[in-house]
């Protein structure tokens, strides 16, 4: 059995150091990627008056240097040692090595970026905390999902705790002295949350009693933060079955005393922790509720909505580990790739000796995880920057169509991000041939992060189900008209033929055709014949990514040239490249979606 | 975070075994795929005349039996424990499980069937064993490598061995008591092997003496065999650089006795066993000869072409491997979905209950592995009854057609079946959500171990080159040409609009129509401007795949209609399906393949 081979030695060590190459944050293609989302447009707005570009600029050069010479090297260390539950006292525990990190994003005050100053925020745009997420996850994934799920606590409590609770437990969330869970799904009940057995009663002043066993808690249990804040969806005895009779709670890990300091421990409990594919630092949890004291946040019944809040906060989230992985894995297989010899290439009438980036198929792979990266990562902060519009916006037209095309698009970059990113990651693996097999290298690392992505916080099938049945349709079809007109508008015609990008500008047009033709069909199904739409859901939410992804590097290439910036010639070439490389299958994307659900019409085949 | 749930109680425990549903042989699948294929045709050449069909039938469904009770329940205990390098005595030591399921297979005379009668074999087509091994990598890919291995150095003895080594090593080598591996991969020298630097030099009547240090050698040590023959590439002192100068040795592990038994320590070790991303059960060997014994096999400096036998014998064995681990994981993710009751689906005006499956985009996403895995079944048989007609057809036209389609196919049927096989189990880790992401499930192994499909055995870039660039071109494109016109003309025409299959058709002949102008494009390419023809070479073997799995696919469903088999309407269906869900989108294939290189033309980016 042959395999592209590493080097190793007959003792079995290889020279370069296990787990791959050290990370370097990419501050330079971030700050773009902002700017050609619209950044400058975000900055002017009243509400970030107080935030200069410089210091922006700086806060992503600090923390992209913190990423890579702290949180990084913990990232092999959480994959080998994981994340245990120790039996006595019963308590998950982490490397050593996170507790050095977590302290200092703590100290550091990065958690607080985004929030309002009344509870010690930084009020920076979503946008360029999400750029932070990203170095973070690229950094170590596992350790990044811990600020994640505080930042969806943060974001229910924001939304509808009572001052009193926002008082108590934000100025420690934002922080991350304290953190927050989402202790949404148990057995039976996962996308399906209806199913909810978990119960809440009330218990006079003493405030709510709640019971049940949650599981696939992320982060549920650990010895990070003084306190864990946990948000719980429960029934209280007078609910309604299914998803109205669910009520949000606020369970502490351990119950505040009254100076609001943490004090006796709540009952709940780690009972488990799963054995998972990659994530190993990141302890997925089963939690037992017994009784535990709790307070109802948001009005009762309201549960779902205020789940709502914790999801939508966290998608965008969800979607950046698909870049930041992608990135990751590029970083390495670049490396890889042109520090190695290999083989021949033709030279004119003959060959010559070629490093593994000069074989065309190689070189393909390393630029579809560049430009895949890029373009992912623009989307996921144009959405970002549409909702920082969305709430801060002057008029309240500028609102609501920032708003509409964010909820448009953020199923597009929570699905369309991630399964780049685990493509990435497995292109990765290819790059490196028989080496990106072996756990050493690190690449299978890559790999089994990122595949989680494309099914936690909403399967990737839900997303599409979400853009196509909920988005799409709004106000007749109006917002994605109108995004679709703002893109057919915004690269400047017309274009000379002698213009570098003129044969990406064809393909992304036809690729625009196909997009406009395609939501006309969608539109006329959704009143029709939903099953037909729904078929072609998955097709449909990736035919936008791929043209909007296409939009936004042409724009990007377009922002480089005007601004002279230093990578205008790549600008130029990763556009020119993603559009002759993956705009270019657009037709047949198209061709799927408007199949419809015909072929669906049949039972699933048993198995043998 | 929430994420598809599973059943899971409070104390950890899933109700399903761990690992997953037992396995069961999909023999009336495979006997179809086969059937399809012309197996018939293949039976009645002068060659197989002591085949017939029953016995061939209770041999699939024997082995079938053999593979589902007895080898997979070691399949996930081979994927915990592992298989060790032991340092005293340094030895490779496999999980006891893996000795009973070993011994059985040998007992059984499995491992002769396809292999010449004067060593102890059954002389059956290799369309049959290729059968076999399917059943068997569906029920432990890791183990059923060795196998793999060992046929390879039996193809190259058979080829290249002299009389007396063809006595002395076949006979244990069919029946699997001795095994077989190939040794060529050195540090810096995997797919380049012209880089090689093990040398061997003569030492007079003591035959020759080989030394240096291979690595990946897989299975090349373990406790399973009585013997281990090595087969490895070294460089003599007189010989030329690079692939022309390199011979090919057989190194027994121990020096055979007078009397031909296994005698004296051969100066051969293994160093290091790999730690992989799967395959864990199948150890991964570096191997350092020292002055080690070793026969010359076939002319000095003729081990290219003794090794192109071994992996052109291996190519179909891996690239079943494809469907071997689509077929388990469809049959895990199948029985969870229809299993399960999850949320609930528009019925009318209304809404009900619904099992997973009844989802459209988790049905979608199964019938998607179901009918990737029989299209690729089928390319994988029919390619290897064309290399049966190429060595025993009656007539030298007959075989040398069958020889150049065999050729054409082989790299098409090792690429594109690793790739769907691949996609199948990330397919099977999404049907289950969450539970697909935790490893006591057993899905998550399916994944890491399909992953190295793709890469050993020639990487799928470098399958796409040897399409491309030795197969298509041979002759003038005549080949693929020829193959085109049996595709064109094997579904009776004219079909009529009431078929059932008559939108599959139309789809059908877009697809062919789109092959046929890019060969044409290709063929033109590959004179003028070789690099264009290369930079699509990847999305050209995959137009090739899908189109002829579609063929295939649509050929079975006339198949099962005119026989009347039980599955002919399923048959029908999965046609249908596969044709609209994945033949629908040639034309962006095509479309990305006349791209050319030109977007190509450019540096690959730094990283950060």
């Amino acid at each position: 059995m042959t395999a592209t081979a590493t080097h190793r030695h007959a003792d079995g060590h290889l020279p370069d150091p296990a787990g791959g190459p050290a990370y370097r944050a990419p501050v330079q293609d971030i700050l773009l990627a902002l700017d050609v989302a619209g950044l400058e447009r975000v900055l002017a707005l009243a509400a970030y008056a107080h935030v200069d570009r410089s210091t922006l600029v700086s806060a992503l050069e600090e923390f992209g240097r913190f990423a890579a010479e702290v949180i990084a090297p913990t990232d092999r260390i959480g994959d080998l040692d994981g994340a245990h539950l120790d039996p006595e006292p019963r308590r998950v525990t982490t490397p050593a090595e996170f507790h050095t990190a977590y302290r200092m994003y703590v100290d550091g005050g990065w958690g607080t970026l985004p929030f309002p100053t009344r509870f010690g925020g930084g009020a920076f745009p979503s946008a360029v905390a999400l750029a932070l997420q990203e170095m973070f996850a690229s950094a170590n994934l596992a350790l990044s999902l811990n600020p994640v799920l505080t930042q969806g606590a943060i974001e229910a409590l924001l939304r509808w705790g009572d001052a009193d609770q926002q008082e108590r437990y934000l100025p420690h969330l934002l922080t991350g002295r304290w953190s927050g869970t989402m202790n949404l799904t148990e057995a039976d009940a996962g996308s399906d949350l209806g199913a909810i057995r978990t119960t809440a009663r009330h218990d006079g002043a003493l405030g709510w009693r709640v019971s049940g066993t949650k599981q696939f808690i992320t982060w549920g249990d650990h010895d990070l933060a003084e306190n864990i804040v946990h948000l719980v969806l429960a029934r209280t005895p007078d609910a309604p079955a299914g998803t109205k009779g669910l009520s949000l709670f606020v369970v502490p890990r351990r119950i505040l005393s009254s100076s609001g300091l943490p004090g006796a421990e709540n009952a709940v409990r780690c009972t488990h922790v799963e054995e998972k594919l990659g994530l190993h630092g990141s302890p997925t949890c089963t939690m037992v509720f017994d009784e535990a004291y709790g307070e109802l946040v948001g009005p009762r019944h309201g549960g779902m909505r205020a789940m709502f809040t914790m999801m939508n906060a966290a998608r965008l989230s969800i979607g950046v580990q698909g870049p930041a992985v992608a990135e990751r894995a590029y970083q390495q297989a670049h490396a890889y790739a042109t520090g190695r010899v290999q083989g021949r290439v033709r030279d004119g009438e003959g060959s010559r000796p070629a490093r593994l980036v000069d074989h065309l198929d190689v070189k393909r792979m390393l630029l579809l995880m560049r430009t895949g990266t890029q373009a992912s990562r623009a989307l996921l902060f144009a959405t970002a920057l549409f909702g920082d519009l969305a709430t801060h916006g002057d008029h309240p037209d500028d609102r609501e169509r920032a708003r509409q095309f964010a909820d448009l698009l953020t199923p597009v970059a929570k699905a369309w991000s991630t399964d780049l990113g685990f493509a990435s990651a497995s292109l990765g693996v290819q790059v490196l041939g028989g080496a990106g097999y072996i756990e050493e290298t690190g690449m299978p690392q890559r790999l089994r992060d990122a595949r989680i992505g494309p099914i936690y916080e909403g399967t990737n099938g839900i997303q599409a189900l979400d853009l196509v049945t909920r988005k799409l349709g709004r106000d007749g079809g109006r917002w994605m008209r109108e995004l679709l007109h703002e893109m057919g508008g915004s690269p400047p015609p017309p274009r000379s033929p002698t213009d570098p990008l003129s044969a990406a500008y064809r393909i992304y047009d036809r690729s625009l055709g196909c997009l406009a033709s395609t939501t006309e069909w969608m539109l006329a199904k959704l009143d029709a014949s939903p099953d037909d739409a729904i078929a072609g859901a998955g097709a449909y939410l990736e035919l936008v990514g791929v043209t909007v992804g296409t939009w936004l590097l042409l724009r990007r290439a377009a922002f480089a040239v005007d601004s002279g910036v230093d990578q205008r010639a790549r600008c130029i070439e990763e556009a020119e490249f993603f559009a002759a490389e993956v705009a270019a299958g657009a037709q047949g994307l198209a061709q799927t979606i408007v199949v419809g659900a015909g072929h669906l019409d049949m039972a699933v085949p048993p198995s043998a």
